[in-house]
């Protein structure tokens, strides 16, 4: 599309843009918007600047006409004979901050925006974000914060604020492409930004060959958080099987249990059942452990007890090449209308009736927070780091292959279930991203994600683990933060939802003390600010050279007593939302009688850090075998944050 | 001054400037290099553009006309009478990419360049960076390269390579400064950047009241690390003393030792010298540990001993205030020609004479890695870690408050030291910021950093510990880095001194194995890329749905056989260079076993990631107590790299 055929629907799709006149080749140049750029126009010339058809700060008729008579002659010595239909165009020249302003049809996402910084800065500071086409004004308020150039935009250095002027911009974007479905790339570039608005100057849009098909509604779903009757299919006596590790979690179910193995038997004193037609009842959930090649018959025979929910923990589908297997599941899933996690999982936990169907960790503790994982081995580290910190689930769901049920039916399933307080996520690749961003958009409750393959090297790595696309990272982050996602940078990080803005260090050490405020910073988690009253009650209680200032340093020779008091103090003060206790090994540093206090029961939460090695083996033992959480090093105790 | 004044200083300064004319009042305006700039000069018009004293983009001499009767209107309007001395500056506009180059009086580093982007974009993405007026070429490229924007000089998209323009130009400025040692702080501001070269289009230069004196040349020192005959000052048989520990802990030594108390006696069957006169032989060396008011006494009695070396381990000077006390050992140190190390330190370390003069672990390992630490809590808590990792140490210096050596003279001597191959530093604060950098340059083994206080709660908490300047983080990130040095990002990376660029993971667990990809890369180190011989070799021992791609993914039902198996085969691969053994906590994982490998002898360092809980617990005491590295978490095994 040349300019002036681009210009007019860009006029009328609500963007603003320079004055502009088009000329045929030999028409009198008659132009009232002096300083201009000359172009020429004509479908043989694709690169105009290299045949020298382009100029720029043409300050008035004489030099418009002389650069239109070189600009012939540059032409024709590259050998191109124009035509009558051929001709120029004169834009106004605009003074303002190049900006860019894009649209990407990305294959997780689907369109989307992408707007920051233009010009050859772009490339070298990529200070763009990142904006769904659906957006709402809140959403792309936050995206855009996340640039440096919209500080410009809030008034930075005595600009004029002016993001509604902005946002408004990218609303008019959003509707363009709303009403242009087949657009697979468009660049606006250069938008430039001045007091008086923003210009589009230049443009370029590539349609796809044939409208992409509109992305189905997604299928209304039985809740998958109400099981009554759980079959264990494929309970084993071998302990080596996932079967029996499945089968004896199961057996704290408080609802009806029935285990089922073609041999019969018995397991752990419960009977194996050889058939299903050997139970006389309907079943809601079963868990699938059997060998892949059995697998969808024994949906199908599970169909008829009314089965609802399945949970299938056998590998052996899209994970090693068999699509078609897969495609199968998919396909029995919409028919039947199930709810299938999986296949390739570690299983489900949930605590309502302390059901554990995952061959993980079989202590696990209530809690109000769900962990949904992409990898089951990242989600039995995390199992079992929890247990040992005493860290409690509502849910535990193992994605696996996500053949049916993926992030965004799992998202809005835990939104609407009072359990669930929060929700981490580890992710590898998703699927169908519109759809996860919406699923967020409607959660009311706080979620964090890691997202694994950020590198190159790593997204090979995670492609032939799983089979899903992995994206682009800060594509991902970017769409991710502005929906409200906390993203974290550890895998650990995922064991807590909340965010400390409070924090009170207590510490036996200057330096480590410095450390951990640059980590608590850094994080952007803030320090609680001691005041007057504060200070008075320490100074009641510790020695006259402690800090004054928090951390509070409550200097090297202190004893477990010492500890107790500023503790004490510390749990006190109103505005504190959660204290670490940072210890290091110094001479006289009572580390174990330091930790005993944390059995105590204190208001605020308190992570202890034990900073060292052998001198704090005693002391870190003690509380892992009474499950409370212990850091040791101070990039780990920030990093939850 | 002016820009008719500042002008001629530059291009006699070397810079390039732009093309400029200076008329009188009335003069008439004879130009020839339109387009220009005309801005009014005048002693009594500071901020030109306030008063509309500053015209742009002047295309012809009509224009200037006009542009100059309209300005002199716009200054009378403000109140202003211009005088027969005032005049105007015309200065032709320069295009191309607006750069920034300034100079700072810093009160750690001296005299430092920065330059980066300028413009509004200076603010925004603070894209600059740091170089010394002493950095010769290798350290400007260093600190070039460390911006973004350098990537345009080296011929980003097409731009003309001219990197060694932009070094010139650093050339020039340090020149300049060099000849005008009073310069306090100096904007050039914006420098033009195109194809013809770098013009500085305009300047501001604060100057100094009074010129700085120059630093003083550092003293001929003693070589710190040949300790012959050493005393301990204040040895005691109270175990809460600090004075029990430092000589219970020397009493390895294998040269001379003598322990010294006022009242006398014996410590573990050696003899307790109740005064230095008792003592028929010199001393090369003394540690201190007695209450501060008689520190100084102590060490006019040890001069006639012939003391060179001191380590003054007690508390009580500058730290609390009393910098009288501390300004008099500085003194001692000058006038005697002594080696100080503290006050207010933790001691000191050195394997060649097994001197252990530390109150810190008894249980040092001997290595090549010194490690010098301004924070006696950090220093024990790394050494405690140490020496449950098995790391060893050929130095450890508590640097304390350092009233005589400070990192500089340290780092000079440990240059010059054979059994220290490479150096590790947690700093807080420094003092003399140009002899720092001066003391890495000449040294020639690889150095590690850690700087405390990058936010500016904590430099408040840091400055209350130790009453040292913690300065701007990013500068001294950025030239300690033009220096050559690793500036790390977690203490426990201070343990360890080598990079690896050749990595190999094994692991059970492909999600896991991604992240620790993702960690490896944003590290800046790099993953062995298997061959095909590798994977012929790979191919032959695991089963045939391994990963075939570095992770190796050795599936997660392998047990310890397997990763034998797996060990054997990548520690045979040449160009590997380390290996990460991540382990995952799955069904049939003998973690245990996998362990015990780690007690053979390989060929390559391999480092193990227990990821988990309680299911890990017996493993990773198996590696403590065998004194074997181990991570619990995958970030904390990729901070070190």
């Amino acid at each position: 599309m040349v300019e002036s055929e681009l210009y007019p629907l860009l006029l009328q799709s609500g963007f603003q843009i320079p004055p502009f006149s088009r000329f045929a080749l030999n028409e009198p140049l008659e132009i009232d918007f002096y300083p201009i750029a000359l172009k020429i126009e004509s479908p043989k010339i694709v690169h105009k600047s290299d045949v020298g058809g382009v100029a720029l700060s043409i300050g008035n008729a004489d030099e418009a006409h002389n650069a239109r008579t070189q600009m012939i002659n540059r032409i024709r010595e590259h050998n191109i004979a124009l035509s009558p239909d051929d001709g120029f165009i004169a834009t106004a020249m605009i003074q303002g901050e190049e900006l860019f302003a894009g649209v990407v049809d990305d294959p997780i996402f689907g369109q989307i925006i992408l707007f920051g910084k233009g010009g050859v800065l772009l490339e070298l500071y990529r200070d763009v974000c990142y904006i769904d086409i659906h957006a709402g004004e809140d959403e792309i308020l936050r995206a855009l914060r996340t640039t440096k150039i919209s500080k410009l935009f809030e008034g930075f250095r005595g600009a004029l604020p002016c993001m509604e002027k902005i946002v408004a911009f990218i609303q008019t974007l959003q509707n363009f492409i709303q009403t242009h479905p087949d657009i697979r790339e468009c660049d606006l570039n250069p938008v430039i930004f001045n007091p008086e608005g923003l210009y589009v100057v230049d443009a370029r849009i590539d349609y796809h060959q044939t409208i992409p098909e509109p992305a189905l509604t997604p299928r209304i779903r039985h809740n998958f958080f109400d099981n009554r009757t759980v079959a264990v299919i494929g309970a084993s006596n071998d302990p080596n099987k996932v079967g029996y590790a499945v089968a004896h979690n199961a057996l704290t179910f408080s609802g009806k249990l029935y285990l089922v193995n073609v041999r019969g038997g018995s397991f752990e004193g419960h009977t194996l059942h050889s058939s299903l037609r050997d139970i006389d009842d309907t079943i809601d959930t079963a868990v699938i452990t059997i060998p892949s090649e059995y697998v969808l018959e024994a949906i199908e025979s599970l169909i008829p007890k009314g089965v609802k929910n399945l949970i299938i923990v056998s590998a052996g589908f899209k994970e090693i090449g068999d699509t078609r297997s897969e495609e199968r599941l998919s396909a029995l899933a919409q028919q039947h209308n199930l709810n299938i996690i999986g296949p390739n999982c570690l299983g489900y936990y949930e605590s309502i009736r302390n059901l554990n169907l995952t061959f993980g960790s079989s202590a696990i503790n209530k809690g109000s927070l769900a962990l949904i994982a992409q990898s089951g081995a990242v989600l039995s580290s995390l199992m079992d780091k929890a247990s040992q910190e005493g860290i409690g689930f509502s849910h535990i769901l193992s994605a696996g292959n996500m053949a049916d049920m993926d992030f965004a039916d799992i998202i809005t399933m835990l939104s609407a279930t009072p359990e669930c307080e929060a929700i981490s996520l580890y992710a590898e690749g998703i699927r169908d991203g519109k759809a996860f961003l919406e699923a967020i958009r409607r959660c009311p409750k706080p979620i964090r994600v890691y997202k694994a393959g950020k590198s190159p090297q790593a997204r090979k790595a995670a492609f032939s683990h799983t089979g899903n696309l992995s994206g682009d990272y800060p594509m991902f982050r970017g769409l991710l933060e502005s929906v409200g996602v906390k993203m974290v940078d550890t895998l650990e990080a995922l064991l807590y939802a909340k965010s400390f803005d409070n924090i009170a260090i207590i510490t036996n050490a200057g330096g480590p003390g410095t450390i951990l405020t640059d980590t608590i910073i850094e994080r952007g988690s803030g320090l609680y600010s001691l005041n007057e009253r504060d200070i008075e009650a320490l100074d009641a209680i510790l020695p006259s050279n402690w800090s004054r200032n928090n951390p509070i340093d409550i200097i090297g020779d202190a004893r477990s007593e010492r500890f107790e008091a500023a503790l004490r103090c510390v749990d006190d003060m109103e505005n504190v939302d959660m204290v670490y206790l940072l210890i290091t090994p110094q001479m006289m540093t009572d580390t174990f009688d330091i930790v005993q206090l944390l059995e105590r029961p204190w208001k605020k939460p308190i992570f202890p850090i034990l900073l060292g090695g052998a001198m704090m083996e005693e002391a870190l033992r003690f509380l892992q075998e009474h499950s409370k959480p212990c850091f040791t090093t101070i990039h780990e105790a920030g990093a939850f944050l």
